[in-house]
């Protein structure tokens, strides 16, 4: 098969056969096909789209360019959660427990953060002793031994994902709903799981901003679960402002076992009891959402959740006493009280530069290669639609040093605006998106 | 100036400026933008296309990219021709002499032929000794000496073309055009010419297929020649067959030479006479084509144009005696008649065919390093709207072997069809384009 016809036949807007596109997914991965085709070919896909078949071709395709893991060795419905990234966002640390307490065996692989969002890996890795890299024997003997692991990808998942996403950011061809769901989508199905579902955000600190953009990237994936057999639902949330009020990664661990501890509700716990919900529901653990619920409710009101992290940290190397004592986590030289400074309403929380504040104080990685400091970040203490006044605490800074702390609190309080008159709180959630189509708030 | 910028505003469909326009050529000349990034960016070009200011900016970018040939040592308006390639298209060793015999200084610098389409300095060098290898100074001597010169284009002209000509060929993005215009014009700019009648083909042996699509073509190139202030005009001509009946390299010397020595008229004499009209109007030395033609038909009568090809080829080193006698010109080992088999009118000659026939027989190069067999190819002895028999003489063929002979038989018959009924001789040009717009025949 020719690489220059393929890219004519996409230049001309005709659609992709499978083999076609597997020739250019495998080309990608082995590195047979020269890099000015590949950007010539995703320039073209960028501009004139590709149908949900083809992308679902080049999803499969991904996924068969590298290892693919087996977990057919874990009895039942092994369902995953996937999130397009977010601020504040530490869901999987608390659904995953709570899913798995209720009998649901959860197999997941995560990613690490870049950029403005956090990821699940970096927050597991602030727990002393806790490691991600775990093989995939021992992943699938842990999730039959206690219902729960939590590994990072293997560097051979999705190999033609990792040099076409590469190329994407190089190539100005990063915003292709086909190749931001096929990206997705290709590593979430290499991870083995029987099921997806999909936390789709959207706001000032999401991948895709508009509601209209994210239900869109929602329908595309779960185009590409149903064409591939594979049950996926898609939740368009809210990331207007950041999900939970920690953002760092030792910080965002001690939030999420205050809220499996039943200390902390919010925001943060609903959206993790409504992506679990789901979860439930896809597996067969429950008929209904409602249902679900009230399964999880129950796990967190028990314990159960909070247990089945303790026995996660456990298994995985960490000091499971952090969970009794979170002042075991790592902690930062300099904490500082920062106020508000003026009277008014919480007008706007910029997601995207709160996440970049925590970046520049060390939480997170501006190079791919760069080392975190698990112990840096900051606290929110107000929320879009908060009534404040001066004294009223904005945040509490977590820094290396005053200086790191200075520029924190200058970039925090850029970030987030008040006005005079009463502001209402941003919705949790905007849709559920599944194969039966779009069902919006 | 970030080049990732600029491929997103050209995906985005907005305009560049000449600043974002001239990083992107002069980062293609001195490989400091990656391979990928250059293909992607041809692809929105492709798709997305460019203004006329745009192509313009491209243009002289590429022109600047390198070397530009100073003619100003060389009196008067020098004007240049190009042909965007046929078959059997001598024109160049027709009109150059023709014109220079009428005192119009032709400094003209050539290409080679490559696929199914000749190049003039082939055909120049099937004439024993001759060379178009001239320093620049040597050039512009030989042009103030004897008014004509004929060499090839240096290494250093438009250099950012190069690349991007290259990579276009294996990014599918050859059919753009403001990067075809661009790419003719910026090294038609860099020759020096003070003004430029262009050949715009049209038919089965052409770039461009259509007559729409030439006259498209051409309307983007007066368009460059207008906005950076050249006179700049085109005419749309017909290559729906070829247009002499020699094909091959010193087959076509022989027919420039019969043509010039008024043994031979026909289309390539007519087109040759367009053409060389054009040339006079634009440098002035005429005001109407029709006072032009006048003047070269007088030249051409006189035998002033047959001796200043006989100048030419002896300033270039090349024996001389050949125009007097065209059997020291290279002859092939085979030589072969071949007759029609059939009656009927001849209904179709397809151009790109009978060229790759010559091609096959050494005439051409598949690759640009092949090395060509100036003794080879075959005169046809048909037109289209020709009535034929079985025993009407089809074409002679001088080829290198009786195998060659042969497949090259094959082929031409192949490429040559008849039809019971009469058919209509198509049209010798379509359109002139020049600053005031599209005049169609």
């Amino acid at each position: 098969m020719n690489m220059i016809e393929i890219i004519t036949k996409k230049k001309l807007g005709q659609p992709l056969s499978r083999e076609e596109i597997t020739c250019f997914a495998l080309g990608a991965a082995d590195g047979s096909i020269p890099d000015y085709q590949l950007g010539a070919m995703l320039m073209a896909i960028r501009l004139n789209g590709m149908t949900p078949q083809e992308t679902t071709d080049l999803t499969l395709a991904m996924r068969d360019s590298g290892d693919v893991c087996d977990l057919s060795a874990i009895p039942g419905v092994k369902v995953d959660k996937h999130s397009t990234g977010g601020v504040g966002d530490t869901t999987t640390l608390i659904l995953a427990p709570l899913v798995a307490a209720c009998g649901v065996p959860v197999a997941k692989m995560s990613g690490r953060g870049l950029g403005h969002t956090g990821g699940t890996l970096d927050k597991l890795e602030s727990i002393p002793g806790l490691s991600v890299s775990l093989t995939e024997e021992q992943f699938v003997r842990q999730v039959n031994e206690i219902g729960l692991a939590v590994i990072g990808q293997t560097a051979s998942l999705a190999p033609a994902d990792k040099t076409l996403y590469a190329l994407r950011d190089v190539t100005s061809t990063v915003d292709s709903l086909p190749l931001i769901a096929s990206s997705i989508m290709s590593k979430k199905l290499a991870s083995g799981a029987d099921a997806i579902v999909l936390d789709v955000k959207t706001g000032s600190g999401a991948l895709m901003e508009t509601v209209d953009d994210a239900i869109a990237l929602a329908g595309t994936m779960v185009d590409i679960g149903t064409l591939s057999g594979k049950p996926v639902r898609a939740i368009v949330t809210g990331m207007g402002q950041p999900l939970g009020t920690h953002i760092g990664n030792a910080l965002e661990v001690k939030e999420a076992i205050d809220v499996l501890s039943g200390r902390t509700t919010g925001d943060l716990l609903e959206v993790s009891l409504l992506l679990g919900s789901h979860m439930l529901v896809v597996n067969g653990r429950a008929d209904t959402v409602e249902a679900a619920r009230a399964l999880l409710l129950d796990a967190l009101r028990s314990g159960a959740g909070l247990c089945k992290l303790r026995e996660l940290i456990a298994a995985q190397g960490g000091d499971p006493s952090c969970v009794d004592d979170v002042s075991r986590l790592p902690r930062s030289a300099v904490i500082r009280e920062v106020t508000v400074g003026r009277e008014g309403y919480v007008a706007r929380m910029d997601a995207e530069a709160l996440g970049y504040a925590a970046q520049a104080m060390g939480a997170g990685r501006v190079q791919k290669t760069d080392v975190i400091d698990p112990s840096v970040g900051y606290v929110l203490h107000v929320r879009i639609g908060d009534h404040v006044v001066a004294d009223t605490p904005l945040c509490t800074l977590y820094a290396r040093s005053e200086a790191d702390a200075a520029r924190a609190e200058a970039a925090i309080r850029a970030a987030i605006t008040t006005a005079e008159d009463p502001v209402s709180k941003p919705p949790l959630w905007y849709a559920i998106v599944t194969a039966d189509g779009v069902e919006r708030v």
